[in-house]
Order: structure tokens, then C-alpha cells, then sequence
């Protein structure tokens, strides 16, 4: 077995400098924060058997787990700059370490995303990464910010994940081939860091926040914070491209309530549309306009034809069934 | 059961304004940074069953997994400014909770360190802190920084932490008496903030470590990072007041290789005794002079006549043995 501090060595510490003043090997990581920028920070721990099946694979595990993170910072139109990961393993696999690692850095450093410290312990097997990323004072995309009036925008697609999460179950039957199709959405998610980084430089929008536990629990933390509400038009929402295969019902619910999306959720005034598309082209996201917020509080969710739909749709809670 | 984000709010959501931008409650944090001021990162993983034992006392295990981080932060000479936490547990049981909040809370407020994120999830009880301070540009406390000729100070005392493991493993037979007495630097361990402080505001010391895995394996990566190496007298080492009592091999043995001591061993110039002293005394924390810093490589271990003692206590290692 290898030891605590060769295992960090030969899998986390890596040649080439970083921009850190001082990275893994010291009590502490030392950064130079860029003057007059204000540090976002955000932090997420993946448990086996919760947040990923066990025997999970390691390259996908390690991309989702700063892929989670880099989602937090999208969500505040922050600039990734550094993180730390805290590793405890049942023991100490080479391939999957070899696995998880490759699958950690090549997210990191598509994102400039210094790995500066953490730690490693022998345990059941859990990942917790704290990301640090510099936001311009007042830019940062709060989920206080939402005003009446303002349009509902959503990045690229919804519910694959959760499609992909019922196949595994077997919800229901999923033929193999959209199975495999919707699985890379659950275990690979794609962090918006360049779009929110887009809307937060250009001002376009007011509130935002990534869809981790499915769009209407989501929002509804922006409306709490905000203190509105809002309409949605459940046919707007964009469907993943395997989920648009399926019944309107389905699509429907997986859109509002799937879960595990990693899309970004934000507000903007009407009079920013023209903004907001130039943002998403600059980041060469799609986004599509899905709603409103309105003055009234509560969420709606209405059909193409603007008749109120049943919203018992919890958003997905840790700590209440599975 | 509470929820996820019930169990935040009443918990860890606290009342009064900090001092960070934004604290808890959004995608993630926001710090506004010192101006000119250098961020240091540390991060820690507790797990059960490994870091402390199944049952511990909640609130002395609030206090420890943020002591053990500020510890970090003191090794650097870094001022302590906000933390996440990151909680897995098995159930969202309300009087731990009660305690670990408390006994967190009441440390982090003795050194105003916010909390200012994190995420809890259920699953195996794992506690993971990252913390967050500040340090001037030059001024921070680095392993790399030892020079030869530099006297090798000790804070505090050692090995009554690892005399109390001792006595909970039974390992030999220790009276009531003295386990009572040895048990709170095992459960509660000081970190030793205000002396790193201290020690890096006046440029009075070169390198410092915190030892948490035995002076000898913490002295060790000085040495390593520094390219030195080191002469310490084992009867010079400041035994905890219980260990003291008992017998000189044991006494040397603990002192030497103990673990979770949490005191900060740092090497300065001889030049600068009377600025440590009065860094000392300025932080109440008295400090003990042990050995020397050498050209030539190695850890060299001797009694009060100069005899070479044997060298066979290596570090604690999370990976090998327990």
C-alpha cells in the first residue's frame, strides 16, 4: 500500500508551477488574490451510494467532482482560480486513483483551476472539494437579486440526467441505446463557467444559480431570497435530447424536477435580452427563455396555452427519501 | 428527520452579520480579501473510527476539526479569517448537532472565523473544514525557510495527547487519574494562532510546522523542504505535565513521536531568541528551545550529555499501520 504522502505525490502533485505563490506540500496553500476582486467560495461532498453508484468510474467521478464545484462559481459569474480536495479512500487503488485523477485535471485545467491543497485519509469512500474562484464587487449573480418583470432564462438542456437516473433505477423501461445516450449527462456535467462569467462581466443578468436538485427546488431559492415569485411554461423548458423522445408527462416532470443538471437558472430584465444572447453566444452556450418573475409570491407552472399545471414537484432534498 | 436546509439553518445559519460579503445561503460565499494581503488555504478530513473514535463527545469534536485547521493557519503565521464545513452523517441526529455546533462555534469565535459555507449530505460521519486566513506577502511561516544554525523551538508541551491514546487503547496501564487529566489534549487541542501571529509579524522565525503527526516526522518535512538537517535533545523536549511523570524511554518516545500534539515547532536564527521570547510572551504561549538546525542532512536525536539516542519512531502515516 502506498503511504499518505506518496500516494499525494504521485497522483495530485504536479511539475509544472502553478500560478499559487505556495501549493501542496505546506500547512498551507498560499494565493495572491487579484487586487480589488472579491473571493466566491463554494464547497460540495460526494458520499458513495448517494451522490454516485458504487464502482462509480474513477475518470468520470473525478470530473464531476470539481465539475459540481465549477457549477457553484458559474452560478455566482465567478472566475475559477484554485481548489482543495479532501479524499478519503477504503484503500489506496492505483487505478483508480490513476483514473480519478486524469478525470479531476483535465476539467481543472480546461478551467485554469489550481489544485493548491487538501488531504487524504483512509475511509469510506468520500470526495470533498472546496473551490475558490474572483468575482468584481457588485457583479457577483446573487439568488437575491431577482426582480418582477424580470425574464427566467435556462442554459443548455434539462432532465437527461435524470433520465439517464431512471434507466439505472428502472423506473421504467429505457431501451439501452437512450440509456447510453443520457448516461454522460448524469456522470459528466458540463459547468457553465463561461457563460456565467459572460453574464456577471457584461451585468446582463441579476439572479442565478445552478440546477443541482432540479429547476423548480432550485428556483424556489431564488424566489425565497428574492422574496417573488414566478410563472414558468413547462413546454418551454428545454429537453434534453434523449428526454424529448419521450411523453409529454415525462418530459414535463424530468425537466421541472429532474435534478443533477448543472444548467444555470438566471433572471434578467426584459430589457437585457439582447444582452443575454450576446452573453450565451460569446460562451457558446444555448439558453432559452422559460418564464417570468412576477411580484405575486408562489411558483406557477402553466402549459403553451398559459393554463396552470399541478406543481407537486419537491425539489430533490439529501436528507428526505433517496 | 429535519431536511438538509432545515438542519443548516437552525445549526449553522447564524443570526448576527459577519463579516464576509456574502455567508451562507447562496451558490457560494463572498470574501472581500485584505488589500495586499496573501490567502492561506489548509483543508482537513476527520473520519470516524480513524481521526477519533465512534461515540466522541460532539462537542469536543466541533472544537477539534476547526482546532486542527487553525493549527495550519497558526504554522504559517497566517490571521484566521472564515471556514467551510463539510458534514456527512449518518442521520440528522439534533443533540450531536447540538454539541458539535456549539463546540465549533466557541472556537471559531474565540479567533472571529466565520462560517461561511459548506454542504451537508448523509452518509459515514466525515467532517471536512477548510479554512481560509491571511498573511502578509513574505511573512508566511514556509517548511522551506529553515537555515542551518537556526535554533528548533517547541510551543507548549507534547505527548499527553498520545499518552491519553495510550490509555484509551490500553497500551500499558495508565491510572484514571492521569487519563482524565491527559484526555482534553487529545479531544481539545489548542491551536496555537496567536504565537504563529506573532512569530510572522515580527519576522522573528524562518520555518514552522504544526505537529500532528510527531515532532520527529513533522521536524522531518522542515528538513526535507529545507534541504537541512537537525540535532534535537530528547531531554530537552517540553513533556505534557502528565506524561512527565512517567518513565524516561516513554517520556523521550512520546515527546518525540506522539502525534495530535498541535504545538508548532519553527526554527529561527539564534540572533532572533529575544524576539521570539518576547512573540511569546506577547502571546501567552510559552516556547521551549530543543535543538538546532544543521548542514548536514539527517535528524540527529541525543540526551542532555550529548549521546546519540536511537532513531527508530517514524511519523504517524494514515496509510500505514493505524
Amino acid at each position: 500500500m502506498l503511504s499518505e504522502f506518496d500516494l499525494i505525490k504521485q497522483y495530485f502533485q504536479r511539475q509544472q508551477a502553478g500560478r499559487a505563490v505556495l501549493g501542496i506540500g505546506d500547512d498551507c496553500a498560499l494565493l495572491a488574490p487579484s487586487p480589488g476582486m472579491q473571493l466566491a467560495i463554494s464547497c460540495d461532498m460526494l458520499v458513495e451510494g448517494r451522490h454516485f453508484f458504487a464502482g462509480a468510474d474513477a475518470r468520470m467521478l473525478g470530473h464531476k467532482s470539481l465539475a459540481v464545484n465549477l457549477s457553484d462559481l458559474a452560478a455566482m459569474g465567478a472566475t475559477p482560480r484554485a481548489f482543495t480536495l479532501a479524499l478519503s479512500l477504503p484503500s489506496a487503488d492505483r487505478s483508480w486513483l490513476e483514473g480519478f485523477s486524469a478525470g479531476l485535471f483535465a476539467l481543472a485545467d480546461a478551467h485554469q483551476c489550481e489544485l493548491v491543497g487538501g488531504d487524504t485519509t483512509k475511509g469510506p469512500l468520500n470526495i470533498c472539494i472546496t473551490i475558490f474562484g474572483e468575482v468584481a464587487p457588485g457583479r457577483a449573480l446573487r439568488r437575491d437579486a431577482a426582480k418582477a418583470g424580470d425574464d427566467i432564462w435556462i442554459s443548455g438542456t434539462l432532465g437527461d440526467a435524470r433520465l439517464a437516473l431512471a434507466g439505472y433505477r428502472g423506473e421504467f423501461a429505457l431501451d439501452a441505446g437512450s440509456l447510453a445516450a443520457a448516461a454522460p449527462r448524469m456522470h459528466a456535467p458540463t459547468p457553465r463557467v463561461a457563460l456565467g462569467m459572460a453574464l456577471s462581466g457584461q451585468g446582463a443578468a441579476h439572479a442565478a444559480i445552478d440546477i443541482s436538485d432540479g429547476l423548480v427546488g432550485d428556483l424556489g431559492h431564488i424566489l425565497a431570497a428574492s422574496q417573488v415569485g414566478a410563472t414558468l411554461d413547462a413546454d418551454a423548458l428545454p429537453a434534453g435530447p434523449v428526454l424529448a423522445r419521450q411523453q409529454q408527462d415525462l418530459k414535463r416532470r424530468f425537466c421541472a424536477a429532474g435534478g443533477d443538471d448543472y444548467e444555470l437558472c438566471f433572471t434578467a430584465p426584459a430589457s437585457r435580452r439582447e444582452a443575454v444572447i450576446a452573453a450565451a453566444a460569446r460562451a457558446g452556450t444555448p439558453v432559452t427563455r422559460v418564464g417570468a418573475i412576477d411580484a405575486e409570491p408562489g411558483l406557477r407552472l402553466v402549459d403553451a396555452s398559459g393554463s396552470t399545471l399541478d406543481l407537486s414537484l419537491a425539489g430533490f432534498d439529501h436528507f428526505s427519501g433517496d
